[in-house]
């Protein structure tokens, strides 16, 4: 698929190791043990057959695959070394997923040549978008087609706009943010730096706020007229949703993350460096801590607040506020279809069950006595 | 944020008791404790410590908060009057986060310069547009640039479209609707007055239909025939989905309010005034009563009846018909992983622990007999 | 609502034993039994009162609506045709829900006057269409308005695209799909042919991966460098996002139907036939077999195998890989709100109850010995 010329071995680990200060940690160092002559012409995983696959063992559970494994260098920590098959390039570092991830990205900047990465110097705006007069664009932004920009937002330089991104008037996006196609980023809506929004996403709707009409039981609208504001380093997956305060902003931490299909209510608060997997669900007004992790479909009910450091199993619903670190989980198990009805049935009388166990327990106690 | 002149608390609570009558319900009245000249800057929650914010207070929980509040006037009920601070003027009403909603519509339409409210009396199309010659465009509505509004769509006196909208041949849509940017309403698809629907939202996708063929196992598509029609002061939140009916059409009645992410099936009917929050899930075929509410993460199965005035608890699986009004709940209650695992496993033979107990009661009667 | 001349049964039933042989399995024939000559103005539900209806009944358990009906002709099993009311036309055929799915094309493409469907065999490209010199498009394609397709991308014969479709640099849409406007079909992406994309779909957005940074806990992105491979015939619904592969491709296999709202991870593997309700989350790298159902909201964790032919129930959560085809269920029953609570606390100490159990069985049969 990728018929860029072959990259040398050598060439790939110094630029590895020569990344930007913000991108490579310090700690991170790679030896390479073996030629640094061979050709990469890809980067794969240890099954792939191509020729000239750099790949990666982050787990030593994997150490089984490394003997078969046709590639012809491997990222891999100092105690695999051993495992790998004869005329493959260890390239070794204490953290190898880290290091294939920082080549990854080296990868796609220089090997594939449509990847949506940082903007020339010189800006470009498609003659087909729609920029409001009032708009700002910073140096070196491109504007893709169709694009709308309205009055008074600004667009931080290096910004990549994808065809039919939306950026409502006053919004703000930082530097070097990419917004793939059909984005849109309402008004008044706040970016940081480095971010990246994928297609679909909603930065901004309505926050779903309505006052019961008591009589009637009509719902009379709120009118949301906070905004949404995202760190720096956040990226947001392809149709998520992050809904606008109701009075104050909702607030997305920097280094967060999120997947696809997740949505966000209005006034939730997320700390630095969370990640939550695809269509996670969290209610308005929850209060989310850094470093914490949400599994595929997990929800948190509103105004909760929870600790830094939790790690919520994925379909797991948070109905009370978490205050420890830790590993949290709540779904029913699967089972046969058969075996679920049967559990099922016997979980709806289970507090019945309960009463009759402690009856048996005082009758045993009684006879025993 | 927001930069328009002061208003006086006495021109805002003469707004709120001379909003329309449709807006206004008559029972609300509202007594000003306190000067009516406090120059209100902004709507805020009570913990806002700007200059000028008017806040409210719905709940006695809060009436803790009241006292160091720096607001300069409170929505408040008539029993919490004695608890808001010295000088801060009370806006006393029996319901006073109705109240609040309806003055938020009115600051939002006044003092937020970028707010999406009533298009002016004359009309305007962005030259961008591309609107079929046959198309009907009534009196002040307003397209954005890039709409896409196809032959025979019927667009309602005062409607205002965002960017990128489309309207599909023979679709209507109701006076004085907002729709947001990217939102897709296809074909014959009808929207009554005053609904909002935000972005990414789409109304008449084909329903989800197919006739497997037996020996193949194959799925033969079937055309999904009929359109939704939506009710009037319908609210659709971003990237919700209402498919079109297979043969009849799917309904939603009016006052309903899907929160984002919603997937409503096709030919499901909902009731007058029922609310469903983010991600909730509703099969082909259902049909919901009026006045529920959904959290979020619901599921309703499809072909079922669910009465008037239920309400069912996030992440809740709807699998029979509910027939009487009340509160349902169903998911498994979140604990430290290594506690739901013991659980889990645990639940896995609940069935076989209850015939066990049934053995051991049986035994305990022996004996005792 | 449709206003199309009537056709003639005779005509109807021709049409659909003389569809291709591709749609039309041989197994499947249709006797009149009564006039050939009733004009059907409407393919419609039983309890559907318009004039000439064409209707069917696909379930035995609907028998008893049959002589109330007054559809003028009813596609039914051998079994039902003494059921139907006097007058009304039997169409038999052993397979009457697959009869109606064709018979329901066959209604759409000819009667209904804005049905997508294929399109002629000359070319039309909107002029408000943006199309990259670059890109290559087959005869007889249809390009709707601000439709932006890039730089070496491929549209094959007979391709309809909406409004708003962005087609990637190098991405393939096979002969005579359609795709519904506002979708995205990101760089390289392949789709095979006959497919169908509803409104709002993302296909090819980054997969969600990121290697931990060890000490800040900052997570670091992994280049997404495949993409996503759809078989032909492969349905896709509105919102619905599949993410492009880390190393090697997303994959989904031919006659593969996704309802909206679905959420499909980076190098998941699906097989042919499979279909998912709304709102199904599958994660990453996760290999589904063919011919599987998965209900609304159903969750499959991250690297798991599911065999071929398993049926998930809604939502269901597949935590271990699933190696034998059949029925598989999970989640909490619902119940009233108030003996969920009671059940959901006992369930808490589920585990120390079976122990309790246990205990009081031991204790018996010290006893009893």
């Amino acid at each position: 698929m990728l018929s860029s010329p072959p990259v040398r071995l050598g060439e790939l680990v110094s630029a590895v190791t020569a990344l930007s200060a913000r991108e490579l940690p310090a700690s991170l160092t790679c030896d390479v043990l073996g030629s640094e002559d061979l050709p990469i012409r890809r980067l794969g995983t240890l099954s792939d057959e191509s020729d000239g696959v750099l790949s990666f063992v982050a787990n030593p559970r994997y150490r089984k695959h490394l003997s078969s494994s046709r590639a012809v260098a491997v990222f891999c920590a100092p105690a695999l070394v051993d495992a790998l098959p004869t005329g493959c390039v260890a390239v070794v570092t204490p953290e190898p997923y880290l290091a294939y991830a920082l080549a990854s990205q080296w990868w796609s900047a220089r090997a594939v040549p449509d990847a949506l990465t940082a903007a020339s110097s010189s800006s470009s705006v498609h003659p087909s978008a729609c920029v409001d007069p009032g708009a700002h664009l910073a140096a070196g932004v491109e504007i893709g087609p169709m694009v709308v920009i309205e009055r008074g937002a600004r667009i931080g330089a290096g910004v990549r706009l994808g065809a039919f991104c939306f950026i409502g008037a006053g919004a703000e996006i930082g530097a070097d943010c990419i917004l793939h196609p059909h984005v849109t980023v309402s008004e008044r809506c706040v970016m940081g730096s480095r971010g990246i929004v994928h297609s679909g996403a909603v930065i901004g709707a309505d926050g779903f706020g309505f006052a019961p009409e008591p009589l009637s039981g009509r719902w009379i609208k709120i009118a949301q007229l906070g905004a949404v504001r995202l760190g720096e380093d956040v990226e947001i997956g392809a149709n998520t949703c992050i809904d606008r305060g109701a009075l104050d902003d909702t607030v997305i931490g920097n280094g967060v993350k999120l997947d696809n299909l997740v949505q966000i209510g209005h006034n939730v608060q997320i700390g630095d460096h969370t990640a939550m997997a695809g269509s996670v669900g969290v209610a308005g007004s929850a209060v989310i801590g850094a470093h914490c992790t949400f599994g595929g479909g997990a929800i948190v009910l509103g105004h909760l607040t929870v600790a830094d450091r939790v790690h919520v199993s994925a379909a797991s619903v948070v109905t009370k506020s978490i205050s420890t670190p830790g590993h949290y989980s709540g779904f029913f198990p699967i089972d046969d279809n058969a075996s679920w009805e049967r559990n099922a049935v016997s979980l709806r009388q289970l507090d019945a069950l309960r009463r009759r166990v402690k009856a048996l327990e005082a009758a045993a106690l009684n006879t025993g006595g």
